[in-house]
């Protein structure tokens, strides 16, 4: 095979089959094909498609390049759910432990934050001692004992992904809705599952701002699944604020332990329970909503999704004191607070912008070499629709250099409106499931 | 300047600026802007385009990535002639003589064949010790001495494209008008001429085997040299067929010599002369076509052209006695014939088979790493147009190695075709000048 032959198909539209594609990702994580080549052909797939075999292929092509985890020994359904990136989208750290609570098994595999977003790894290790990279015995061992593991992605999955997804960074070849989904479905499906939950986020701190190009890319990653045999819905939620109240690593944590004591911002807590339901459900745990959230409500009352983080927490090498005291954790002692120059409603809170001054705060990585500081962040005094007062506090940045500070400040120019009156925007836009 | 914002606008059918398409360039050529970057991006232009003004930026950039030559101290018009390339296509040879001992300045800058096309630069070196690479101080002093100068691009001219070249051959990204056209014009820009005339050639042997797409060629060409001030005509000349009766280095030397001798081929004496008038005309030696053919007509006849190219051979090294006694030259001495089949006239002689069963023969490099046989070929016995009886030779092929004539014949198959009748094909197709 030549892959000048296979460029050029696809440069003028043509379609390439499975062998072809295998072959050709196979040549890439090889490095006999180089990554000129395969930037000439991320930039053709950019631009022409890939149709939904050609998809199959490409996926499972990726899929393919690295080990895939074989869980089969484990006696119950295994799950995992992944959200497209958000501000403030700390739904996996509550939810992985509520979930694995009702007896779902969860090899959680995460990413880390990157611009504007955050990344559960990074909120993990605010935690004293929580190690998120385990070798694939501790991660099965973890698994096999608590039936929920937290863990980064293990350098031996996919790692076509890790080298295409480098590539395609540095060549103008990322917002790709073929690309994007195989990078994804590829890495989940590697994990072993029977089932995996999307939360594809929608609104101006999303990935895809454009609720069009959201549902494509959900129907898109569900039909990967679901040609790989892997039950998979996706849930479209909003993303234009921040989800809750806390944007920042630790602080985020903390959030996620409110609500796993029962508390937390309505919002965080509602995606939260609608995520956890089509979990259950997809895991044959649950055929019905309130079924599945009455189920959910009792690990909290019960505490026993908080016992399980716990000892998921303590396997992992961190302080399971945590979940009593979270003041173990990273604090910046120094705070500012944005006030608002009017009364009214709160009409927005502008979620990239505050991604992305909490990351000049030192919350997020511009590069990926940069390192976080888990004790910044910003804390949303108000949500979008309360009301509020002139002179109210809106947000609070906790910082600790004042040069940083003033970086977020001059980003957060216009963040927040203040309006007569609100439109509220649903929260849960979609639900996309295979057509049965 | 950040390149992936540059892959990402032209992926996304924007445009780039002059100063944009400069940086880019210039960094490509230093390094700085990477080999996968330079593949996306000509694979976003592929697909995309470039407008004329980015066109015109893109060229002058290549042109100016390393030396230009100034022959400003030369006090006549310099023109040069290009063509696309063809098969049996050795027009330079006998034309730039003929053109020079009118009075022109032709610093004639050459390639090498690749694939079916032979090259100007392989042709001449049939001539013993003849050298095509000149370091720029000989290059100009032949061209001073003798108005006449035929060697292959200097390394520091138009480093940009010798790189990009490399990578789109590796990358699927060559067949792009305006990524052909500003590699051409860059190049021939950089020669510091006064007028460039074109030959565009159009057919199965041929880089452009449609019309439409020769002329759109022909026609961006022109549009560049006329924004870059230097007159530039182009001529698009049928490649269907290969030109005059030898295909093969030696032999083509042998039939350039017959042409400056009075004789040659009535196609290849055609094109000669037609490309000769527009150079003419186009260094303002002659208004008139009638005037112009006579003038070149009289460098033949009068012998001069002849003279002022064993001059030049032996200027550049090689044995000026070729031209009283080409047998100095190689010449395998096996052959083999090809006979017709039927009785008719000789439809057909497929140009680009007939390139590369030369190429198979050793006439041409499969890989630019391939060494040439000057004494293989192919001589057309008859030619498109020609009456045939049963029995007659087509064509005799001039081998070495049993193995490759077996090559060659196989790719021969269905090259001649003799029919009842032929429907003639014009030679000379159409003259693209800019708009007065």
């Amino acid at each position: 095979m030549n892959v000048v032959d296979l460029i050029e198909r696809k440069r003028d539209g043509g379609v390439l089959s499975d062998d072809e594609i295998a072959w050709l990702i196979r040549s890439y994580t090889a490095d006999t094909v180089t990554d000129y080549q395969m930037a000439a052909m991320a930039m053709a797939v950019f631009i022409r498609g890939l149709d939904s075999d050609e998809l199959a292929a490409w996926t499972s092509a990726m899929m393919h390049s690295g080990d895939v985890l074989d869980l089969s020994h484990i006696d119950a359904p295994k799950v995992d759910k992944h959200s497209t990136g958000g501000v403030g989208d700390k739904v996996s750290i509550p939810l992985a432990p509520m979930v694995a609570a009702c007896g779902v098994v969860i090899p959680m595999m995460s990413g880390r934050g990157l611009g504007h977003t955050g990344g559960t790894l990074d909120k993990l290790e605010s935690i004293p001692g929580f190690r998120t990279q385990l070798a694939p015995p501790e991660f099965t061992a973890v698994l096999e004992r608590h039936g929920l593991v937290l863990a980064g992605q293990s350098e031996t999955l996919v790692p076509a992904d890790r080298k295409l997804y480098a590539l395609r960074d540095a060549s103008g070849t990322v917002p790709s809705i073929p690309l994007i989904s195989s990078s994804i479905m590829s890495k989940k499906l590697a994990e072993g599952l029977d089932a995996l939950v999307l939360d594809v986020k929608v609104g101006v701190g999303a990935f895809m701002e454009d609720l069009s190009d959201a549902r494509t890319l959900a129907e898109t990653m569900v039909g990967i699944g679901t040609r790989h045999e892997v039950e998979t819905v996706a849930v479209l939620t909003a993303m234009s604020s921040p989800l809750g109240r806390e944007v920042g690593n630790a602080s985020e944590i903390r959030e996620s332990l409110d609500v796993l004591r029962g508390g937390g911002p309505a919002d965080l807590v509602e995606v939260t329970m609608t995520l956890g339901v089509e979990m259950l459900r997809a895991a044959g745990r649950s055929d019905d909503e309130g079924d599945a959230r009455r189920r959910l409500e009792d690990t909290i009352e019960s505490g026993r999704a908080l016992e399980l983080f716990a000892a998921v927490i303590e396997a992992q090498g961190g302080d399971p004191r945590v979940v009593e005291d979270d003041s173990i954790m990273a604090k910046a002692d120094r705070t500012h607070t944005l006030t608002a120059d009017r009364s009214g409603y709160l009409a927005s809170a502008h979620a990239r912008k505050i991604g992305l001054a909490a990351m000049r705060l030192g919350a997020g990585r511009e590069r990926k070499e940069d390192t976080i500081d888990a004790g910044v962040g910003i804390t949303l005094d108000r949500k979008p629709g309360d009301h509020v007062t002139e002179g109210d506090p809106l947000a609070t940045l906790r910082y600790r250099h004042p040069a940083r500070l003033q970086e977020a400040l001059r980003v957060l120019d216009g963040a927040f409106v203040v309006d007569d009156e609100v439109s509220p925007e649903p929260l849960i836009i979609d639900r996309i499931a295979a057509p049965a």
